[in-house]
């Protein structure tokens, strides 16, 4: 068997030598348009910022060592220019030698991944205009950081690259501006939860123009003018250009392989395109969605390396199959981790699901001991069969692992309720008694069982101001006197029981607190009491992040 | 309903609270011996250590903010001393008037937890031997320590309070010398995996005098000797007796209660007793064990408080159903974090489970970005289902997570092979494309599938070495000459297929290289050359570590 593999990185390179593993008699070739393979996509914003220092550590084969191991026969610096499935063969374009030739094959795998979405705008070739995806792109920036000590930068798009890149000309002492059309950072988290993210950014002297336009580039001396289409231009000496990926599929598109949405290859779960062996994976492929079944676009390395080594298992004639991707992914940035899976509101929202919500500022661990840092983590459920969807969660420590552990949740097709027996591992110095997931569930728990009432932060101006609602505030008086909502009345929570002659029972009451927690047992209550109640869900804490 | 809770710790306090968030009206009176409740026993340790500075950090509530907040009557050193189930009352020793009186109920709950288990030997009631239970204690050791200042302490017994309390003394400048019976400290550990932690205690001075047992104590001057049965007694400056608990029981037994292995309580799903009205949680209580369906006693917080809001929800009027405990706990060692979740080989093999595992040393997060740190990961699944039952995690940064994860997979019955699919969410900093567990699964996978065979550290020994086999090492030259198992000879991985007609076709293969993954690539090579080939789990590594 004769195996020719396009794109030598996380699908590639994985399958390449998975197949290896599986037949040690099959001839493999890989072909990869850049001059490495195997290379650390996701490392590539520390090398230009110095975290790491040593070039060799982005990749983690080389071609030598590919065939040393695996017998892989790796060209690096060639381009595969046209597939001939009728005839089983590849057009190769080897970029030094300028040579074009034939190569045929018996299986073809296409892993050519995704390019930086640049859109045709003036000036976008600028020399001082970026974008990031190879090992080259890397080197191209780190030596111009090096070299011209740019002290402005303009980071178009607000994405994982975008952040990264953003912290790492931070960290190097750039002065950095983030600029994109949507109003919020980080697609992946509802608008809320990325309040978070802008306060962090902020934090660490980051310049947001959100819902800003880029119109064009234009060269300035030795600096780059970034246009604007309802504002000034902005000056910078460098630009990053990452508003979002592409699947690289024209290949696949003239060889007339079936497309998927936004240009991407449709494949079957066995990693199977239209067109009998030839395979394809990673950014350049269709999936399913795991939470909503629709077809997807995600762009992530995990969901790449294992599409990898299934399309080998089938490859060699397995049968394995891949059953989607839910999107799990993490961000650090700066002292701050934001993570996701599955589905936010918005995307709850667009696939038209009847969800609900909690959101809770658990501690990532027992706070009697040194260091727990607080988290603010959201949940999503289906309503009626409780289902669990999706979470966002931003904070310090633990926050990769909460979000790990909800995403094998959602994996085994978990109600939002099993959440309160998860048997977690806890210790003082790792977690509390009640993990913050666990927490989450009985919150959920609560909602569904009719034990309590929300409204949202958003819902806020919409409270009958008039008189004919009690809107009550059950923090103590100092925190009350430190800021509080318009039209709040503070009884603290410990006072309420001797304060409830003072209310009308006839009035729906609204209650907030600091996090949600406290006006809980409030509402528990009142109702008691015979009160008809609702708390803020997230309490003020969070309404005053979000409204920021 | 009048609701009367006994003890007021992680079961009792818990259910208390939710007792009143489910029923304002209810009359709740939580009678506790010592003279705190909602204490933090896990803290316990960390505050004799110093880590924990504040003694009101230590509890969560107080008498009187658990009536300030929740109009829960607590009475403290108050001892229940009897229960009278026929005529629903309870007998009341008040510790401090001496007085005793009697209490109706229409509900009762039994949270009197465990206590250190003291076996009847001479001097055990020195006043240099010390428990660790309540907060009374942990005054009592800290000014002991404070005041006496110990140069040399004996801990007898290695479990988590044992450990724990040698890390606070080490980090004090005690000098510790750990002794017991079992030949392994941490029994959640397999005694394997249980070599890195004895590692790790002794690279920071700890002395372990493990398969010894103690007969006694006799106070010598101003210190304490520790009387052995085989060995001279140890001499010391304070002695802590953390061999184990024993559930707190005599009151339930004295009552008629059903109780259940080692004198715990017997409870039904709904944490009631046997006897109508009465309900009992925590670790006084047998559970059944989430993985093998067998009774238990599993004595950790997490299940502690999620049974009594479950005994909360049930009091109440309600179903809630405790669905069994897996056991996950997680310890903090020096540096090292120590983790388990369901069953390990000894509690398979005592259950007739016939299962199979896998051992590798994954990195926490991916190797090219800074600070990474390899684990020391084992997990145990059935036979024939290949249904998780058990994993177990020794090192650094991550390893809370990765249990976490497992304990979820547990809990949602996965099999071992769904572990491959899970979508984690991976960025440099936190993870690798590949995470540890889904490595786990491929390793499974691998098993399962028959591409590999292993064999285990045990069976070295009793390899053929009389030439009837080939014993192959794949390591590099360098790695070989630094240490090897005699009998192996050295071909490196990436020479192997030069030197295959060196082999004999007809000889089985048992290779070895440093962690299992290059054996395993050896042996898939060498399976489809033509030999019966099988590799040694966790390596070279594994092997010296356990062996040492
Ligand atoms: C800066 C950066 C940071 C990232 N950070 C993360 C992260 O933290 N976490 C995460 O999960 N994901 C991250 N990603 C995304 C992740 O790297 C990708 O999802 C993953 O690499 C996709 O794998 P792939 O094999 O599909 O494509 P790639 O890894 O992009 O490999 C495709 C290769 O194919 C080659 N190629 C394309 N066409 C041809 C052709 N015609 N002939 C020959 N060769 C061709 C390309 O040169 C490329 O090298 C990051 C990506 C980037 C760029
Ligand atoms: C030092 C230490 C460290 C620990 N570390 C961890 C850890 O890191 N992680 C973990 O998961 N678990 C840990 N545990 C175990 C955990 O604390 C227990 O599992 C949990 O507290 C059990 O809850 P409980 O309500 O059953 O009993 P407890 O919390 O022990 O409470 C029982 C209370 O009942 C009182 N009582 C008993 N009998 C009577 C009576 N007749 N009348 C009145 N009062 C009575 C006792 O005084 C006691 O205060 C630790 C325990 C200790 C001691
Ligand atoms: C480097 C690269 C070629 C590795 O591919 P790989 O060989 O499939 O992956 P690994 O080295 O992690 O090894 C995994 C294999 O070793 C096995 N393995 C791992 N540890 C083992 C152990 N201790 N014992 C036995 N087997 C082990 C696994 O089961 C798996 O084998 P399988 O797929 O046949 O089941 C590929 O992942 C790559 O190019 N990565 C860089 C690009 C990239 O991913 N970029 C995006 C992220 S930055
Ligand atoms: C302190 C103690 C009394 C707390 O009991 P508790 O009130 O049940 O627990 P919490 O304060 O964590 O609050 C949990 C409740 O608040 C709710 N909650 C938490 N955050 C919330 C938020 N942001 N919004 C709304 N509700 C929230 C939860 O749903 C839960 O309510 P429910 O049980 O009615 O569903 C008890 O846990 C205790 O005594 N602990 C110390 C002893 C101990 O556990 N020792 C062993 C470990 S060291």
């Amino acid at each position: 068997m004769k195996v020719v593999i396009v794109g030598g990185v996380a699908g590639g390179a994985s399958s390449a030598a998975r197949i290896r593993r599986l037949d040690e008699h099959a001839q493999i070739i890989m072909i990869e348009r850049s001059g490495y393979v195997s290379y650390a996509n996701c490392g590539l914003p520390y090398y230009v910022g110095g975290v790491i220092k040593d070039q060799e550590e982005l990749t983690l084969q080389t071609p030598e060592s590919f065939w040393d191991r695996f017998r892989i026969d790796v060209r690096v610096r060639q381009e595969v220019t046209a597939i001939n499935p009728a005839e089983k063969t590849i057009t190769v374009h080897a970029l030094d030698s300028g040579k074009i030739y034939t190569e045929t094959y018996d299986k073809l795998l296409l892993a050519p991944g995704a390019k930086p979405t640049v859109p045709a705008l003036s000036g976008v070739s600028n020399k001082r205009v970026f974008t990031l995806r190879t090992v080259e792109d890397t080197l191209r920036i780190r030596r111009f950081v090096e070299d011209q000590k740019p002290k402005t930068a303009v980071l178009a798009g607000g994405g994982f690259i975008g952040l990264e890149m953003a912290e790492n000309l931070v960290e190097m002492g750039v002065s950095v501006t983030i600029v994109q059309r949507p109003k919020q950072l980080l697609a992946p988290l509802d608008a809320d939860m990325a309040s978070f993210v802008h306060a962090e950014m902020r934090r660490h002297g980051v310049a947001l123009r959100l819902g800003e336009t880029v119109t064009g580039f234009r060269q300035d001396g030795d600096s780059v003018l970034t246009l604007l289409e309802e504002s000034e231009p902005l000056h910078s000496d460098m630009v990053l250009l990452a508003i979002g990926v592409t699947p690289d599929t024209h290949l696949a598109k003239e060889a007339g392989l079936k497309l998927g949405i936004r240009g991407s290859i449709a494949v079957n779960e066995r990693m199977e395109t239209s067109v009998p062996d030839i395979y394809a994976v990673g950014d350049a492929v269709e999936v399913t969605h795991f939470v909503t079944g629709q077809k997807a676009l995600i762009s992530l390395a995990g969901p790449a390396n294992k599409q990898g080594r299934i399309a080998a298992d089938n490859i060699c004639g397995g049968n394995s199959r891949f059953h989607g991707s839910q999107g799990s992914s993490v961000l650090k940035l700066f002292g701050l981790t934001a993570v996701s899976t599955g589905i936010n509101e918005k995307a709850a929202q667009a696939a038209e699901i009847a969800y609900d919500k909690v959101v809770l500022f658990p501690a990532s661990h027992a706070t009697y001991y040194p260091g727990a840092q607080s988290m603010a983590m959201k949940v999503l459920y289906e309503k009626e069969s409780l289902r669990l969807l999706g979470a966002q969660i931003v904070g310090g420590e633990g926050v990769d692992k909460r979000i790990d552990v909800l995403a094998t949740a959602i994996r085994a097709k978990m109600t939002a309720l099993e959440l309160t027996e998860l048997d977690l591992s806890y210790a003082p110095p790792y977690s509390s008694a009640k993990d913050p997931v666990n927490m989450a569930g009985f919150m959920i728990e609560d909602l569904e069982s009719g034990k309590v009432r929300q409204f949202h932060w958003n819902e806020v101006e919409d409270l009958p101001y008039d008189g004919s609602a009690t809107l009550l505030d059950v923090r103590t008086a100092w925190e009350y006197q430190r800021g509080h909502l318009d039209g709040f009345r503070n009884i603290p929570l410990d006072d309420l029981r001797e304060h409830l002659d003072e209310l009308d029972r006839d009035k729906p009451v609204y209650v907030n607190c600091q996090t949600g927690l406290r006006s809980y047992l409030a509402c528990r209550l009142l109702t008691q009491y015979g009160f008809t109640c609702s708390h803020l869900s997230g309490g003020y804490s969070f309404y005053q992040v979000v409204t920021k």
